[in-house]
């Protein structure tokens, strides 16, 4: 039986060994939701860069750009942080580039990985699916916020351990998301509405998208990192 | 209100502010248990050290000294890593030494702290009537195993968040740790018993150690950190 493990924060991805395994990238609120909602709706490709700079540079050469930072837009960019603005039709077809506070790091930093999948509650259906059916070895790496673990990505982790149930749970981390998951799965927003970034956001009238990110398989869509760039599994 | 805050593995000490705050250091299984162990039962101080060598050095001073990696003792030291060994009486009143895979580098590496206790369930009624007692801001500090958060020492985190329960929840890390021990706070087996350590020693006989690790206030002792040893506080 394959085996799946849990990585809370980018700052502990170098304790695991990622080849050969598939590693799922989370960041809940909400730049793996936004990459979710954004390939269901027809986005062709995103290119996650971990510098505005880096941003500022590909939307020169004529692409819509996303920066975040702290949870906040970034003047000057077309994109921001929220799932809905990627619903809009005029980005069907196109390429764009974001980049976000912890999101794109936890994506740069598994590329030693057989396959990097993005997701989210909204695509959590798909990814179990995708996993059993390809029967390896598994570590969800939670973006976490500035190196720390958090309760939306930890709580992700342990959906995917308690899905799929059958796969062995190689350690605490793993252990403790699912047990933290079971507890709290009828009522997700119960403990999320404690957690430090739902507090830190609570003036920016998020609450539409806190609700939205923490809906369970509303997409089947599956954005996987091909060479330098998020597509379509 | 102080705050209370974990960090739930030396790994991610440093993106906490340690300076003028009390850490209290944890690891259940098993070296803060023998540190706690020892200073009760009348040791007068222990020394830490991160290497093999320099706890060799120490012992040929003519202290006794114990050495410990991956839960194993080596050859050629007295002391070893259940805390049964701590209540020697040939013990009381002398210095002695000791290193451990994760619990000595979890004291080392919180030193910019004002205050370094160490914790354990032995003695986590006495270690809260004291941090409710100097009403300053409290880091538990999981020595997790090699790097990775563990289940013992963040359900420790979580009890001492739980007892001290009108402090302030600074963090999701310290959120996660409290809810998982109230979860489990009255079966703590139900939980260790599946964890990574307790597997990893099935093995070795120390079904015995793993229990009395788990009592709560057997002492009243606290070890705290003075320059470059624990003595009791």
């Amino acid at each position: 039986m394959p085996a799946i493990d849990v990585c809370l924060s980018p700052d502990l991805i170098h304790l695991y060994k990622l080849e050969g395994k598939i590693v799922v990238v989370v960041d809940v609120f909400r730049a793996t939701s936004c990459m979710t909602t954004a390939i269901a709706h027809g986005v062709k490709e995103i290119i996650p860069v971990a510098t505005v700079e880096e941003c500022k540079a590909l939307q020169a050469t004529g692409l819509k750009a996303g920066a975040e930072r702290d949870a906040k837009k970034l003047e000057g960019f077309e994109l921001d942080n929220s799932p809905f603005t990627y619903m809009d039709p005029s980005l069907v077809g196109t390429t764009i580039a974001v980049t976000t506070t912890n999101g794109t790091l936890a994506i740069t930093k598994s590329t030693a990985a057989h396959q990097i999948l993005v997701g989210s509650f909204l695509n959590i259906g798909a990814i179990c699916d995708y996993l059993r059916k390809e029967q390896k070895d598994v570590i969800v790496h939670c973006a976490g916020w500035k190196g720390k673990p958090n309760v939306e990505d930890t709580l992700f982790a342990g959906a995917v351990a308690a899905i799929l149930d059958e796969f062995e749970v190689v350690d605490d981390s793993a252990l403790l998301a699912k047990t933290q998951y079971n507890q709290y799965k009828n009522n997700l927003m119960d403990l999320v509405s404690h957690s430090a970034h739902v507090k830190r956001l609570a003036n920016l009238g998020i609450q539409k998208d806190i609700a939205f990110c923490l809906e369970h398989s509303t997409y089947t869509a599956i954005p996987v990192w091909e060479k330098d760039r998020l597509v379509a599994l």
